[in-house]
């Protein structure tokens, strides 16, 4: 096991009604100038918004307001958001919504107080040192924002999608009412399970020996995703369901899963290109390219795979263990094809033709490589996307 | 899934020679004015107290010094830190220890601002509303207390053991070094399991409804825990074990584990009689009821048991829910047994003839009811004991 530091000190206020608690956290933490930052159309439509608002006006917190946020946020809005908040000496900002919405926050919060350009952050020239308070009102469990230091975002003009992260990122409190995600159509729902599996997978698949603690936890994650997600589909007002998921979606990415081990992230390489290109969910992007990242490369820890296998799927081991890797492989996608997700290029709406141009741009933003499990090149990718492309 | 609030801001730096790190985590955290509490001669002893002292000294930190904490830490030596504390204006706490010093840490913590009696906090007259900052060096996993909010303190005079809790009291930071432990011996090894599984079992066996997610985490814990007690136990200098060990210990009481459910408690309200009559520790006493109270309970929440002896323990299902949970209780039971565990209570030296004894403090502590999986009373309790002393 590896040395590490977790610190974690979001505070999460879940269950039913729990937006009512949004002007006293907000006090508590200090806020007396808030953003309010959100997406689309949905907020509105469903009152939450309205609500929030209400809740702050009778407690004479003032604010102003950002909207349309898109999946894969954009720079532009993070500019947008940067001018308005000094503009209007914003002092927290509160989103409500998803990964994308979170993400955009946190953007805004790092570049408030920098008087550079905020993508200098992504490009590894300057460490964020300062940034305004954060909070959040979730509305999709998927990308465990609400929780973790991380925030991805696409360069619009140059399709470049980058992540990054930064302690002071992490949600001083997040808001997490699971009959918010209730709406939440079977795709997108889908897709967050995607999302979750896949930021507890970059942290399993690891060379990092003996991690029995924090491998039962990810198998923890995974099993409640697996048993939780089909009854959600079937029953999208499942609240139960939808709470088991809610709760899982966050502990998959506030980096306990990973702790005293090295981390793989591949993947997310190489799925930040499709959706930088193809504009497709991020989940969905993941499907695919998990089962073919891990068709790739799982001979260099066969292992650890056969675990998947046994643990996770509970497939039975034979003895012979590539068998029962490739079986645990394949359970997972059986199960994302069970739960309407692509889990190829077709599928997803991506082309073979487009391999070159989604090298191009990932060797530009991973430097040429990616990933830990198995260390790849731009050979590698390659042979992963063809995989996908199948 | 109920709804829940889940906040657990300490710091954890975690591995190999991270106690160098106590200067430069101390100043972040603005202490200037430090005690150093610890227990007895082994911290002296192993070089510990004096590589703090060097690295506070080297950092120009002030600090002063109270050793001395027994196990089952008592009400005589909080008065003590208090006084000492008020005394040298001390500003933040630093326990080099495990549970018995640090929950004598939070108690002083508390006690120090407060101008009344510290034991009222306990009686739950007054509510602790500022504390001193407390952090830890830990050097037994075992209490979790590194990451809780809670304390346990014996009342000497009375033999009166209470428990108290006050996220004020969570450590800002803890140092979890596990190389620290290797000169534990084999029995408070032992006992130290005993309590990390008994922190997640108390919230294990709930009867809300709906908790995969958390059921899982439990299960991942418990898992880890019987994976690696036997190797450290067998080879005590054994880092990964004795790693993964220190690491599960916290995560069975930082909360996590009983997020969305009702908690049990009711073996930590029978042990506490055991250890505050005879002085046996925490570890020991818990090894000896908990399968006591599980043969008493089991059948009112039998599914429950069922899942415990098929996930934990591994065992078929037959069919017969009885035999299987029955089974899972004798599996715990020889586990116990397997790394030197007290199981009743001739082999931790307490007689039945104590029982009417053990009863009339368990009314004072408990006001007359224990637990929540099956709410007992008195006469439920003595026959537990029964149990535990056949």
């Amino acid at each position: 096991m590896n040395n590490f530091r977790f610190w974690s000190p979001t505070e999460f206020v879940f269950g039913k009604n729990t937006v009512k608690n949004v002007g006293t956290l907000l006090k508590k933490y200090g806020a007396t100038n808030v953003l309010i930052h959100y997406g689309g159309a949905s907020a509105i439509k469903s009152g939450l918004l309205c609500e929030v608002e209400n809740i702050l006006q009778n407690e004479f917190i003032n604010y102003v307001k950002l909207g349309g946020v898109q999946p894969n946020p954009l720079d532009t809005m993070v500019y947008k958001g940067i001018e308005l908040c000094r503009k209007e000496n914003v002092d927290f900002i509160l989103a409500i919504g998803g990964g994308s919405v979170i993400d955009s926050a946190k953007a805004i919060a790092a570049g408030t107080p920098y008087s550079g350009d905020f993508w200098n952050f992504f490009q590894g020239k300057v460490t964020i040192n300062k940034a305004l308070p954060v909070a959040t009102v979730l509305t999709i469990p998927a990308a465990g924002s609400e929780g973790s230091p991380n925030m991805v975002i696409l360069k619009e003009k140059e399709k470049l999608k980058k992540g990054h992260g930064n302690p002071l990122l992490r949600p001083v409190f997040s808001i997490m009412d699971p009959e918010l995600t209730y709406t939440l159509p079977a795709n997108q729902t889908a897709y967050g399970i995607a999302d979750m599996m896949a930021h507890v997978m970059e942290r399993y698949f690891t060379q990092t020996c003996d991690v029995e603690t924090s491998d039962r936890l990810c198998e923890a994650i995974l099993l409640a995703v697996i048993h939780e997600a089909p009854i959600v589909i079937d029953d999208p007002c499942n609240y139960s369901a939808r709470a088991n998921l809610m709760w899982a979606s966050t502990l998959a990415h506030n980096g306990v899963c990973g702790m005293g081990r090295e981390e793989d992230w591949a993947t997310h390489g190489l799925e930040h290109e499709l959706s930088a290109l193809y504009g497709v969910a991020h989940g969905a992007g993941l499907a695919v390219m998990f089962p073919a990242w891990m068709q790739y490369v799982y001979t260099s820890g066969i292992d650890r795979f056969v675990q998947f296998a046994t643990r996770v799927w509970g497939i039975e081991e034979t003895g012979d263990k590539k068998e029962t890797a490739l079986k645990g492989i394949q359970a997972l996608k059986d199960f994302f094809v069970s739960i309407g997700l692509p889990v190829n290029f077709e599928q997803l709406g991506a082309k073979k033709d487009d391999i070159d141009k989604l090298i191009s741009t990932l060797q530009i933003n991973s430097g040429g490589t990616l990933g830990n499990f198995r260390k790849l090149d731009m050979t590698d990718a390659r042979a992963i996307y063809e995989i996908a492309a199948k």
